[in-house]
């Protein structure tokens, strides 16, 4: 069993010193060092909790939040992640500011950030469009802290962007990392990252993006499935291509599901729209073309219906390891007959595996506030050194 | 004047050990030992803050709110008494959540849970519903909690369901010993729970039953008065008339509101819509038959406006026991010539009672801080004590 | 450089006494001193977090808010003050309530303030409503903690209400201290507070109103510039023309943005709608007269349209003292180019003066705070000293 002092140890002895006031944006701008910290913090402060201490760092201090879409587990992962620490999440509701009266990025980044101490930010619907708008904002509130306007440098959390779902593959890895007992044990592991039918379509490509440029980095099989058209972003491909040489792992494409699946330690089938009808959709929006969108809908749609196969079924799971590989989803899943007709899953496999799945969105929140942790605090080794030793405690 | 040491000392002798990590749904689910702890710990929290000691028991943690149904006392309540002992409430509000995209009420409340401390649901609506639905929300908590997905067992707080609004008849009832000095001062009172006349209909059923359910207990005169054709759920009545023969009370039902006034120490009048009549509309809209709700809502109207004689007028008042009833109403009520031409109280009375009715609503943020207070506290005599004694000031 | 115990000693010889416990509904309502003693908080309050000191004077409570109209700045401003004293922003959506439901603003006031330390409100769209709104609430708060229905009687503080907008006026005003280096040295100082083309209608009065009202006060010369038509409240006018009488100041009235400009040391370009228009369009609202409404709304644009020349351009800037006037905006600004074709200000000077702008509008966080905490706390340089020498530090 892990033991908190071990994991002070390890952390002792990496580099994680960029980190602090810094953003995380996606996980390929963080060295290994800085993401194997990043793991260490998540669990200290997940062991400090569970044993009613409490890791509160801040005595008062907001997190905003800016959701572009609907949330249920990164929202309240976020706001955990806050109240754990001692901030208040204040949601920017657009529609409840004075956005449509005129006021920029740099203005409400700034308004906004006063009293801030993070920012974070899900903006997943349009290529091109969510990264773009976390870097002006974090651009901003540089600016207005070396003009003196604030007194501190709200540090960016990436809630999901248009490229990368960092705060959720790190928990899928942390999951990994649990499940198999070390990182170590993940070396030479095949991960499916797989597309599967689903029956809406547009689903963002964050997640397997994310997916595949942060598990390449330990030496592991990552093999991404999807048919000819549902392609990924080739910056990110090239990323876990060059990640998985540096790892000594592989990085395999195909566009076969039941190839991926074969030998499988781990398997994560999730829909997703393609690259280039996501680029197409965003200038249909850009150009405001409801007819064009329409009709873009109809097609992917119908694309989609082609690929109705792609489901993961017992029988598909029956070609992985041992029969059994470890099934992943970022949730919630498309579950044939229970949530749809057909969809991502059958429901017999998503039954089976429901506990794992529950406990790798467990690892959320923790995820998060390591990224704060690690952002805010100067001295990270000592000061959870502090808290485990001279506890307040969580509750009475 | 209640001293806090006879609280503690009242508290002391009671047996109230299974309200620890358990959830508060119906108030007969709870003995009677149970019930009067409530009361002692809401009596001595606000003892505690109202002489500016914190009873915060609580660094971080959240209190998830789930309102199906608008609400303001019940809401500030909730968020005041999560407040008062350190907790962050925390809305899910199932318009921003991705609900409609396939999760589960099981999945749900695990992902919402991972660091929540209580649960607050109201759901109020729909006949066999909302009870049910609370049930669901407790026992796929429990079961993400014995699998280890949750790292505490978040207590349920029935904030109102289709059965029972245990907060409300709560606060009732305190208000009710506070008001007649004492518990032991309420047997064999009078009170009668009556129908009244309102312009709108359906009206949750929760109200009349949470309180025929509830003051049946203490050895009252409980009097339930409505039209033929507005009854109560049986099972309810059946509680109501098991209690009061088991507390030495009296359960009364009638048809004439006149007959409930008579002699009456206390008069609860507040309009409800009749069992069946809301069994009929939860299935109209379980076939989504707007057509039938249309239709149904003109006959039920129709039918309301047969009974606009239920009027808790200051003739009516006169019946009751030295003209001079305490007046009661959960509040919003329907004023004759204020909210509305024709309802359930004319203005005058409403008027004379106002002050009580606000003390009334009072209780109810304590009701709710002592139903998580219990559920969270191993051992809440020594924990009151050490509050009080070495006391973290509320303010400066 | 403004030293801490300089502050405090200059705050000691205030007589601020009558603030404790008390509302902050108009800036002229307060003594000069009770207005420069909040100035005095404020910057007390801001060297003490930007220090790492905490200033939290609650343990918990609730500041509720209540927004009748969008709202990012202060909306924001009022979060960050609430949670850095201690207490939790809790809103009040009146969406969300059972406002329709019956209920009556003394009843709503009592309900959600059993636990509420202050109320925030913004009501700033109907000439005649929102101040009136407010001494509603604030009288019926107060009966309410005379019948010993409410523990605490809740300060309530003006967000913006149809008359003055004190959070935004004193802001400003913090600002030119500031800016200036001391309030001695903006005696004879011209600023001109003038009317803006805009394309939209119906900005509220309250900002022009707030800022003559405010800055007559300290021997500034205050000049007011409209077109004929846009003429403010001639109670405020009243106001302004005493004090700058009583500052041994000047207050000036002109139809000319130019004359307004000449010589200026300060220019606060800003449109707004004419009081007559406002009481025009408050009437047709209660009406409900829809099309009247919208009649008023083409003739309003269509005047304003007659005063495009009225924008703060380079040229304009020319006229001003040293052609260097401090440039001032509430914001959002309705800038010619960026957020509208033509507008308030010329996107070149509203670009050279963005840092003074945000600069200014980060002020407002610690003047609401303020506000709150002269009214909560009783000996307020005591406890300002305290919570510098004894600090708990605001973040590890």
């Amino acid at each position: 069993m892990l033991k908190y002092d071990d994991i002070l140890n390890s952390l002792e002895k990496k580099n994680f010193s960029q980190m602090y006031q810094n953003d995380f944006l996606h996980t390929w701008m963080k060295s290994n060092d800085e993401i194997n910290s990043l793991f260490d913090v998540a669990d200290a402060l997940r062991m400090l909790r569970e044993n009613n201490k409490s890791p509160r760092i801040f005595d008062s201090g907001l997190g905003i939040s800016i959701f572009r879409d609907n949330s249920t587990r990164t929202r309240f992962s976020y706001a955990s992640a806050c109240n754990l620490l001692g901030l208040q999440m204040q949601d920017f509701d657009e529609g409840k500011s004075q956005i449509a009266h005129g006021e920029t990025v740099r203005e409400t980044a700034n308004m906004i950030s006063f009293m801030a101490d993070v920012i974070g930010i899900r903006d997943d619907m349009y290529i091109g469009k969510g990264h773009t708008y976390m870097k002006s904002v974090a651009e901003y509130v540089e600016e207005g802290f070396n003009q003196g306007i604030l007194p501190t440098r709200p540090t960016l959390v990436n809630l999901q962007c248009d490229i990368d779902h960092p705060t959720q593959s790190l928990a899928d890895f942390m999951h990994l990392i649990h499940h198999f007992g070390g990182v170590e044990n993940l070396r030479g592991k095949k991960i499916a990252m797989t597309w599967a039918y689903s029956p809406s379509y547009g689903k963002p490509l964050s997640v397997p993006q994310g997916v595949i440029g942060l598990m390449s980095r330990f030496g592991m099989d990552v093999t991404l499935a999807h048919p000819k058209g549902y392609e990924v972003m080739p910056e990110v491909e090239s990323i876990a291509k060059k990640n998985s040489e540096f790892s000594g792992g592989k990085f395999t494409k195909t566009n076969s599901m039941q190839e991926a699946f074969d030998n499988a330690d781990i398997v994560y089938p999730k829909s997703w729209a393609s690259y280039s009808a996501m680029e197409t959709r965003t200038n249909l929006y850009g150009n405001n073309d409801m007819d064009g969108i329409k009709a873009l809908e109809k097609k992917l749609l119908e694309e989609n219906a082609i690929h109705k196969d792609w489901e993961c079924t017992e029988e598909m799971m029956k070609r992985t390891k041992n029969s059994n590989a470890l099934y992943m989803h970022c949730l919630p899943a498309d579950i044939s007959g229970l949530s749809c007709k057909e969809g991502e899953v059958s429901a017999s496999v998503f039954e089976r595996y429901k506990k794992p799945l529950y406990l790798e969105a467990g690892y959320k929140p923790y995820v998060i506030a390591a990224m704060i942790f690690l952002a805010k605090v100067k001295n990270p080794v000592s000061v959870l050194r502090d808290l485990d030793r001279a506890p307040n405690k969580r509750y009475l």
